[in-house]
């Protein structure tokens, strides 16, 4: 496995690694500080592809706030370690200025209800501008077959899969599961942050995912009353949401009644920490209370 | 020479030409209504390139007035024949709907005075966001090894080099020299417009930058001196600029001293149409007045 940090090393590697025969390149992006989430998106680059490249590049333009900037943690050694066992092939770890050099002026901005709800309006437009700026620009450097984004985020997948299909960028984006730890807790590198008193009441919202599913397949398809369910088990752990939205999976446009599937997502903050997780759901097909 | 309507037959098309062994993909995007000035860039490409593709678009998002949308001359069948002569490979000609489907929400936005200044203060920000994002989504597309862009142009010139370093687009940008009539008026699809008295009028445009270009190699440096000797020459031709501007050729900040090579551009309505013209000036090396 090999570390490089500008986009003409980049290519001037994935230009070798096609030439001596390698047919596909999958593409993991990362933020760092690697835990089984990303290595779960690796896995399943590795089983579709020749050549995995796994970028780590902690992008400031989407943090809205400093604090969680400073804050993220950053673990370089680790992670080459963790990605090399997992089997990826190139780490591409450029500096910020190596991707916003000197007179940057460029945004891919994707507008409408798939930046401007849940986390575009928690966060500012300015969080999916950088994302969808960073994750355009990544996908040109590396030019992949495919590109791999968790479940978790939901909402990024799709702002990436509407920016991928509205440019052209030539890559396939898959979507890969959510990775939970064993009490239920979906993956992120911000988990290292909570204490142990707060990890415990972390479980409130993959709790919460789970009621309401739990419900839903019981017949009740009234969003009001499956709400009123996540709230009541967010309180019961010292959970206020920051946003409980039932969307739909795919436009994030609201849901009332749940006919089809629906997107369950929540944040909120356990401490210092901001976390989110989230479930598509789908109504009992047999047996509904209407 | 072949005419392709949608992003998939491109890609066919061209797939077949590089595995039947063309080395390398010249583009010229155009909206159409050809003249010499396009036929130029054709040559340019052809003499660099083994395909050559030419995009035929008029751009519905970059257009900030819906009359000038609606005026703009459209002339295929003429445009596919001036394009097979000069050596075109293969049109690409989409509708609306094949570039911007349902559901289309992503802009490519370059900020700050490459896109604020000039064309953007007059036509407003949608002018260079819808070209920038057309061009990259063309770019993407065409996926051309070079793409051929006129100096007439100048500040979408610009903003195109900016947008294709900033996100990384894999393809030269090549600038090539306005198109002139015999009569010094640069080349452009909106001439066919003027009138025969108007075109007359507009000759004043090519003969302000000449009379301004002669008056820097005189030795004149001063911005406020050569920007009156060109709004005199402007008004001899009853013409009152939109803007005359005396700016880096580079970033577009303003220039009050010539001594660097400057970017003087103007853009002026001439009856109903709106011209612009531009070039770039090098002060005297010798003999100068300070």
């Amino acid at each position: 496995m090999k570390t490089v940090r500008t986009i003409a090393e980049l290519r001037a590697e994935l230009g070798n690694a096609r030439a001596a025969g390698a047919r596909s390149v999958g593409f993991v992006p990362t933020m760092g500080a690697l835990h089984r989430g990303h290595l779960s998106l690796v896995d399943a680059s590795h089983a579709e592809n020749d050549v995995v490249v796994l970028s780590i590049f902690v992008n400031p333009t989407q943090f809205t706030e400093a604090s969680d900037l400073a804050a993220y943690p950053r673990q370089e050694a680790a992670d080459a370690a963790l990605a090399e066992e997992a089997g990826v092939d190139l780490i591409f770890a450029p500096s910020a200025a190596e991707m916003y050099p000197a007179g940057f002026a460029t945004t891919v901005r994707v507008t409408g209800p798939l930046t401007e709800t849940l986390e575009g309006a928690g966060r500012g437009d300015a969080h999916f501008d950088g994302m969808a700026t960073v994750v355009s620009k990544l996908l040109l450097a590396v030019q992949p077959d495919a590109a791999y984004f968790g479940q978790k985020d939901a909402q990024q997948l799709l702002v990436v899969q509407r920016m991928v299909a509205d440019l052209g960028i030539p890559a396939r984006i898959v979507a890969c599961p959510t990775a939970r730890d064993s009490d239920g807790l979906a993956l992120s590198s911000r988990n290292v942050r909570l204490s142990a008193a707060e990890r415990e009441r972390a479980l409130g919202i993959p709790r919460a995912l789970e009621r309401v599913a739990a419900q839903l397949a019981a017949g009740e398809h009234g969003v009001s009353e499956l709400r009123n369910t996540a709230v009541d088990v967010l309180a019961a752990a010292g959970i206020e949401p920051e946003y409980l939205a039932f969307v739909s999976p795919t436009d994030l446009t609201p849901v009332t009644v749940v006919t089809d599937a629906v997107l369950c997502a929540v944040a909120a903050r356990v401490g210092e920490v901001r976390l989110i997780d989230n479930a598509v759901l789908n109504p009992a097909t047999a047996g509904e209370k209407e």
